[in-house]
């Protein structure tokens, strides 16, 4: 998720009149620093200009233009239009011609340009500046009718799709008529009357949609395109996306128009993507895919498959189609230069687009190239090799939220693997699931909590929140710089694209493989790092953490100040959350030892018990279960501080709400079934998170806390003289509002602890702390903590913190927020990412005051927050001691700890690339 | 409830070292303003014995000793032996007695006395000093053998009771056996042997029941019953009245030693207690009883029913009894102008205790008469027409948070009064409710929502968490004074004492009068102004709001500078709420006008709307009605601001719940019942508290919001036509946590109104404001009162603020409130003062970051805290505008806010009087 940055350069007061940074013919206005203003692709044009490389020459009419236009009523500014005809003009003698000048025209391409990426949001324009003259002139220029009506024929249908709103498929319909009609099967058959004719059709066509001819005029063309441009960042599907990506709605998008290059003018003509390292490994080679005779749009939309750039990529591949090293050596040697320079100018890996026109290359863009996270790792740690980065720069480029994709689960290879199609490893990880060939039941489904793949012929950004809802994706066209393999890499998706063997009918619920059916709700696995498409639910296995990851890590740790533990209840958690490097136990939540089957009767009968004694009868039995528990933690954290928290769920989450199972438990338990009904009566609330749980259990029933101490303590012991290393236990009592509960928990466990060290003769050292999840407490924290017998760690329970703080039931919550995200109301889910103002708040304060009475009071964090990298910074920024998260989010923490350490060093924010 | 008040002089450093403060013979070591040294009673001793008062002499171990002595393992300091019998000597002295002398024995009484009264719960012990020789020194000294052995069997009884342990029973037992024995029927009926036997008996009885024989020795008599008292402060009924009354637990009680004087000398000896004024009506007459030939207990006790103190009062009464003033002309005399000295000195109507020996009068005690609230009310204004107090000091004369007695029903004059029994008026108001003769069952029915008369044959310390759970309280024995009686005035129950037609049977469940028999759980009235008792339930009438009510309510208004309102839904609560002096409605909660029956299809309908449209339709329908309800509450409140809540409650409260009510809505909406059960399934939540309720509901369903708006501002229209006064409304947005919920559900608000005022040409006079009753909320007002559109207003909601801040379920919190009121770890229930440390803490800050940026917000509270007088004190020290609270607590706020203005003024506590 992208955050917002500090202003650039760009938009110091300086600069502020001007609304149009011309580039090109080696020099440029603007500079890649400018990305607030130019936004980055104009930026980076203007860079590459300023670099020498070859750029075709244009103009960038700024994000603040797109700001007051969205603003004011979507009126352009009067005297734009002067700027933008001087800087035609110029344009024109750079590359000798005349916007809408038929003898010799100039063809532009019009492109938004926002400040951060987002990928096939926004729309582009080509050829513009055709008309039914200037076509002429083209043609005549060029020597190649064919390819001026060509352009012309794509130009109508882009303009016409996007600024008049003409439906794609009115074109796509002529154009399989005239190919029928005529016989001809793939459009490069159809020569230049073909075109010609299409063209009129097309033309028509308009009109007939649209009321009024097509524009002929070029500069009712190119204000139309820009005004297109700017509308479209504030349209449903362009906010939606910043919605997901936290970038603001007031940022706006640049325009780029810029002369046009053809890749389309025969053999000795290409359009290419290319990266500078492979952004699936991140290994340091050139790596893209083009297509000869093509314009640019043709190697996104995925529609021919493309061919490899270079001889190594070709023959690893097993691919027939020619490289363009082989192709076009000269062009690829150029290309090589560019890349050189790129990566020496912003030391990153960059995505670029480019154009070869009649054997000479012309860069079209660069960016910061996407990549997996484990290309991320690579890149990263080769780079500090290379010298071209420092070890913290390193730990800076790598996004924290997606680590965990490389930590997620991957086919076990000793897994039976039942193939059935494949396709591109566009994205890596593998993921099991439901097919669904719909984005909207992607989302419903994943909403009932299944798994779900979700099958495309070829995705569109209409299908973006399908995506995001589904565990995998799979397409059976495009390649891999596709729409679907770009925004499945961004999302740390797996996904496997281009599977050419699929027929997939989406309508009627199918998808079949070489006669093999299959239908919607059956289960397949996907695995983005081999491509392969496998039958039924596959056997995964845990991923390796060494190498790229290992180093980064290092250095991570390195830099930071934060604490990294884990929320672990088991051993088997513990031990995970181990081997991802935490640093101790932030929370073990003592009642789910207490939920598994062959435990769960001993607790019914403590709650149901009569009196103390029945209790106490109960608690006598469940005492060595706990021992033993915490024994196995402290055996497996030896050395390191486990906190252990004190029961705290209602009650009546352990009692039977059935009919049927409350006979069976009144039987097991020997009571009476009416007497078991009453006691899950009595215990039943309105408002069970309000209700009768955390230290309120405990001062109601003391000796369910001091059978929980004891089993700690005699824990304690047993297991320092099995290891023979110190357990650091922390005590935590759940849910205190009033210092009062503290001290009456605190009592029993200070009394079982000495009682425990009288009997067994050795030395406890522990800790008693509590949770700080009301916002009583955290206002409160000052006498929570105060004197020696003072609570001496907290640790915000920011789950229950967000609840109470907001007024938001977690578990109600999910129709509120969805309706909230429509409306933009949050700026992300509070139960995701703390809510800093007001949670936030609430830990500054609680923080403050406690530290205030005790200044070597711990504060940590045991909340879902714990593993989210916006919330790890700001607990860096509150000056916590640790933060605490699932195991699986312990590498997470680790790297976003680290960066916003780096970040506070050099005092920036510890946002992500933009 | 009494509230810790300031040190007082006799805690000062200056006096620390001594333990022991003598009084009498006209001087003292002490004074009234010592009581926190001297408790209440010593420090009034010492006060009346420096005003010249006859007082019998004695000292005062002060209260520091009791803390140290239940702090220090229940040991006396050392030194304090040398300091009592220092004392005791010049005690001697002034009497004409030695401790211990068989010739000249001294006598003493030991009696507690707290620093506040704790009526009943503290332990006294007369006659101490004798023995089997100094018994016969008192017969020789007094001439009178019986009189010496009575003093002895009740020393015995006493001290065996309090110091020793032994049931009381065990002396009845002997005595009615004695009587039987000896056919005896009346205490007077026996001798000096008769007692001299029984003293025999008794002191056979204890030797038995504690293994040793009573002591004789006069010293370890009275160390033992200091010890007692001391330690009695400790004991769990005095730990549950202090817990009740808010009274701190290391307060400590003083002991007070003191000669003894005789009331049962003979005929010319009597024991009494007395008022300066009529502590039920205020009005300035000497009040009280008296028995002849009686010790002090007799009367309290309410065993012997006692003869009135005035001719007057014997008139009034119709008592065949004789009245002190005609008995003893010349004690009454002394009376008098000991009654004018004390009201001359202490301001106020004074409650005292005396005993004449042998026509001689002494003062025992005095202290601030307990009263109704109305005898508060008249005293307090005549005391201002005496010039004895100021206006302001009348105001803090009535306790607030009792004056609802006043407002409370009494019996309708026109109703049918089926009298089966009369008593004593011993507290005013009248009650009905189901009999009960247990005070555990009273508290049990009253926790299921029962109202309760409890019905005794005389009632003891034990029944005071029954008589707080009773509507009313009944007893058969007793007089005015009696514990029934003095405990029922300060609750501000209704009670009727001495009822003796009563014959109550408690294990039979039976009460008969006359024959006629009353079960367990009849229902009566009783009438505690008349003293009544009547059968079934009777109509009832509201209370007249003249007079001194009138007249103090206007210092009151006066004084104060926090605004009152009410919070009113309907027309007849805005009427109520005029009358008591509201100004303005605070809260309108705008669903309560939706669950009448007639009304909730139409929500119903709306709730189930398939789309907008849908639930337009029903919105329509529920438009006028809205609109009728807002018209009427602006006519009765013209002038006055009216604050309307939207829609505020999770919409599922309004859907069936039950199978059949949910076929029979299905039926008459229209809809398929699975449709219906769908969409309560669909709204069912976990946790309905935090769910889809407040602002959320107008975020989802804005129509919900416009329709509101609209009956809002049509109804304003038409009011202001018809009224010719301004409407002021005041639209609050419920359950705000964002400034963009705020700012979404204002715009629909806005735009409603500025529709309202094209379509009708007025201009509307209207405010928008937030409800802050999330932390959030609290924490985030200046973001979210900022600017133009900011929040105009705020109003706290302390009810809903209080279950978030500390996460508590108000629903579900009476089980936990209770255990921790137990435990005293709650200062006072959180739902009836506001917990002003946390819940506070968040309205000083929302306050406060709101005028930040808004000078000029509007700042109210709408919680039921808003008629609780320290949460309206509280609210005063926070700078708000207003309270708002129940139309009944209106008074009590309006009094409750001038006392927190005069205690400002004076730079006190607004505590009540001691």
């Amino acid at each position: 998720m992208q955050k917002p940055t500090r202003p650039e350069r760009g938009t110091t007061p300086g600069t502020a009149g001007r609304r149009v940074y011309l580039f090109g013919a080696g020099k440029a206005d603007g500079s890649a620093d400018m990305k607030a203003l130019l936004g980055g692709k104009g930026a980076n044009l203007a860079e590459m200009a300023n670099l020498g490389l070859p750029v075709p020459p244009g103009f960038t009419i700024t994000t603040e233009v797109c700001a007051a236009y969205n603003a004011n009523g979507r009126v352009l500014p009067a005297d734009l239009k002067r700027e933008v005809e001087a800087a035609l003009a110029e344009v024109g003698l750079i590359v000798g011609g005349r916007f809408g000048d038929p003898s010799e025209p100039l063809l532009v391409s019009v492109r938004s340009g926002a400040r951060a990426s987002m990928p096939g949001m926004l729309d582009t324009i080509l050829n513009l500046g055709l008309n039914e003259a200037t076509v002429e002139g083209l043609a005549a220029k060029s020597g190649n009718p064919r390819f001026a009506y060509d352009s012309y024929r794509r130009f109508i249908q882009m303009y016409s799709d996007v600024v008049l709103g003409v439906e794609h498929s009115v074109f796509e319909d002529i154009l399989d008529s005239h190919k029928n009609l005529n016989g001809l099967g793939l459009d490069t058959d159809l020569g230049a009357e073909d075109w010609q004719a299409v063209v009129h059709e097309y033309l028509a066509a308009v009109e007939r949609e649209t009321g009024k001819p097509f524009p002929q005029d070029t500069a009712e063309q190119l204000w139309g395109a820009i005004a297109a441009v700017f509308g479209s960042w504030d349209n449903e599907r362009a906010r939606t996306y910043r919605r997901l990506h936290g970038i603001p709605q007031d940022w706006g998008t640049a325009v780029n128009v810029q002369a046009m290059v053809f890749g389309n003018l025969g053999p000795t003509s290409a359009t290419g993507v290319g990266f500078t390292r492979n952004p699936s490994t991140g290994a340091h080679e050139i790596y893209g895919e083009f297509l000869i005779n093509a314009q640019g749009e043709d190697v996104v939309a995925g529609i021919r498959t493309p061919q490899p750039l270079t001889e190594a990529a070709r023959n690893q591949g097993g691919e027939e189609l020619q490289s363009f090293e082989t192709l076009m050596p000269d062009a690829f040697a150029e290309l090589k230069r560019v890349f050189l320079a790129l990566e020496r100018r912003y030391r990153d890996m960059q995505d670029v687009e480019f154009t070869v026109q009649e054997g000479k290359l012309w860069m079209l863009q660069t960016r910061s190239g996407k990549r997996t996270v484990k290309a991320a790792l690579k890149i990263a740690s080769d780079m500090v090799r290379e010298r071209l980065i420092s070890e913290e720069e390193a730990v800076m480029r790598v996004e924290a939220a997606r680590l965990d994709q490389l930590l997620h689960p991957t086919i076990d290879p000793d897994a039976e693997r039942r193939i059935v199609a494949t396709g591109l490893p566009a994205s890596p990880g593998a993921a099991s699931g439901e097919i669904v060939f719909d984005a909207d039941e992607a989302q419903a489904l994943k909403a009932q909590g299944k798994d779900v793949i979700l099958v495309r012929i070829e995705t569109s950004p209409e299908d973006i929140h399908g995506m995001h809802a589904a565990a995998g994706i799979l397409t059976a066209r495009g390649g891999m710089t596709s729409h679907a393999a770009v925004v499945a890499r961004g999302m740390g998706r797996p996904c496997v694209c281009g599977a050419g063997a699929l027929r997939i009918d989406a309508k009627a619920g199918t998808m079949t493989v070489v006669g093999r059916a299959f239908a919607k709700r059956d289960i397949i696995t996907i695995d983005g790092t081999t491509g392969e498409v496998l039958e039924g639910k596959v056997k995964m296995r845990q991923p390796e953490l060494s190498g790229d990851f290992a180093t980064i890590m290092d250095w991570a740790d390195k830099a930071r100040r934060l604490g990294v533990r884990a929320n672990a209840d088991t051993p088997r958690e513990a031990e995970q959350a181990r081997k991802f490097g935490a640093e101790g136990i932030g929370l073990c939540r003592t009642e789910h030892m207490f939920f598994e089957e062959s435990r769960i009767l001993a607790m019914r009968e403590m709650i149901c018990g009569d009196d103390e004694a029945g209790r106490r009868r109960a608690l006598a039995r469940m005492l060595p279960m706990q021992r033993s528990d915490f024994e196995a933690l402290f055996e497996i954290m030896a050395g390191l501080p486990v906190t252990i928290r004190l029961l705290d769920p209602p009650l009546h989450e352990f009692l039977p709400h059935e009919e049927k199972e409350a006979t069976a438990v009144a039987t097991a338990l020997g009571v009476p079934i009416a007497k078991l009904k009453a006691r899950v009566s009595e215990l039943a609330e309105f408002n069970p998170m309000l209700g009768f749980r955390g230290c309120r259990l405990a001062i109601r029933y003391p000796e369910i806390a001091e059978m929980q101490a004891r089993a700690i303590f005699e824990a304690s012991v047993n297991a320092g003289r099995k290891t023979g290393k110190p357990v650091i236990s922390e005590v935590m009592i759940p849910l205190v509002a009033y210092r009062a509960e503290f001290d009456i928990v605190r009592d029993v466990i200070v009394a079982t602890a000495r009682a425990v060290e009288t009997e067994t003769g050795a030395k406890l050292d522990y800790q008693i702390g509590t949770m700080i999840e009301l916002p009583r407490a955290a206002l409160k924290a000052g006498e929570i903590a105060a004197g020696e017998a003072g609570a001496q760690f907290f640790s915000f329970g920011t789950n229950d913190l967000t609840q109470t703080c907001l007024g938001l039931s977690r578990d109600d919550a999910a129709p509120i927020l969805a309706n909230y995200a429509e409306r933009a109301i949050l700026p992300a889910d509070p139960f995701v990412s703390i809510d800093q103002d007001g949670v936030g708040e609430l830990m500054r304060i609680g923080t403050g005051r406690g530290r205030a009475v005790r200044p070597d009071l711990k504060v940590g964090i045991c909340g879902e927050h714990g593993g989210d990298p916006a919330s790890v910074a700001f607990c860096h920024a509150t000056g916590l001691d640790y933060v605490s998260c699932s195991a699986f989010r312990v590498p997470v923490a680790r790297l976003a700890a680290a960066q916003a350490a780096i970040a506070e060093k050099r005092g920036t924010s510890p946002a992500g690339r933009d």
